[in-house]
């Protein structure tokens, strides 16, 4: 989606889309809300060209929704952050994926959200099933859905993902 | 975006993107929400090409999102009415749109959603701020924000759902 399109629309939501609605944008600040930072591990868990996957980091920062970080020098190597404006879509892309849950046409969901310190499921509203209270993102735990089954070319982003892992944890493996 | 784009990817919210990530389809719901039904009225609202507005149409009810409906015989004539499918995507476009409103470059929200019965705003996990219960779309109101200045050149469709007007209340203006 091409931002400027949406210009003529005096509403939230496009505004948002504005910043969020290219091709695979969601995908990439998903993958960061999990862990996922560098450049080659977005590149081999999304399957994406490079060219498509430049631009959009360049634009989430612009955007203000990514930071960029130089973890290393000669060669300098770059890392991607969540800002807390981009930790702050953690509500609205988990109600979209529990939508999609529901209603699309895989068989469940791919991966569970947990309170890590109660160990029990996230409700839709992202409230704990046990203690009641409204979890934030720092305190939220991933894995892969119990009985699902890793694909036989699965990658070693989507293997170190497979959890348990807190949301937001840098995936720093060496590579 | 292309839906098959998002086949390698084992998600769930990547299974809401192939329904809903083509350019315009989530502001063709949006519309749907507040009540535009008929395909001159968002053609109106959204001033985009009518093929696009054409395939994005068929390709909601080929999800099953959108239903078509024909009110008008010789010539027919149908509106487009949201499924329970299609409205179960009101907590995720609230959540999406609250984040534009924090976080897009316009000045604060363009309208403001309400509990009918307590005519108190809602918070941003769609709890009545006055009665605390969260409340269902069929109970939710909207009106422009108090002080918005409407356009100009605003249009016939824009002025009617300026409200206040209940969500999913079919807009069937004569035209």
């Amino acid at each position: 989606m091409l931002p400027s399109d949406y210009s003529g629309q005096d509403c939230s939501l496009a505004r948002a889309l504005e910043q969020l609605g290219e091709r695979w944008s969601l995908l990439i600040v998903r993958d960061c809300l999990y862990g996922v930072c560098r450049y080659n591990d977005f590149l081999t868990h999304l399957r994406i060209p490079r060219a498509v996957l430049s631009a959009r980091l360049h634009t989430l920062c612009a955007h203000g929704v990514l930071e960029r970080h130089r973890y290393q020098r000669q060669p300098d190597r770059y890392e991607y952050l969540l800002t807390a404006k981009g930790r702050a879509l953690w509500p609205a892309l988990h109600a979209l994926a529990r939508w999609g849950d529901t209603h699309g046409e895989a068989d469940g969901p791919a991966r569970i959200f947990e309170h890590a310190s109660c160990q029990a499921r996230l409700d839709t509203d992202l409230r704990c099933t046990r203690c009641g209270r409204v979890v934030d993102i720092t305190e939220t735990r991933t894995r892969r859905s119990p009985g699902r089954q890793p694909a036989d070319d699965e990658d070693e982003v989507t293997r170190a993902l497979a959890g348990p892992r807190m949301l937001l944890t840098p995936l720093r493996h060496p590579s």
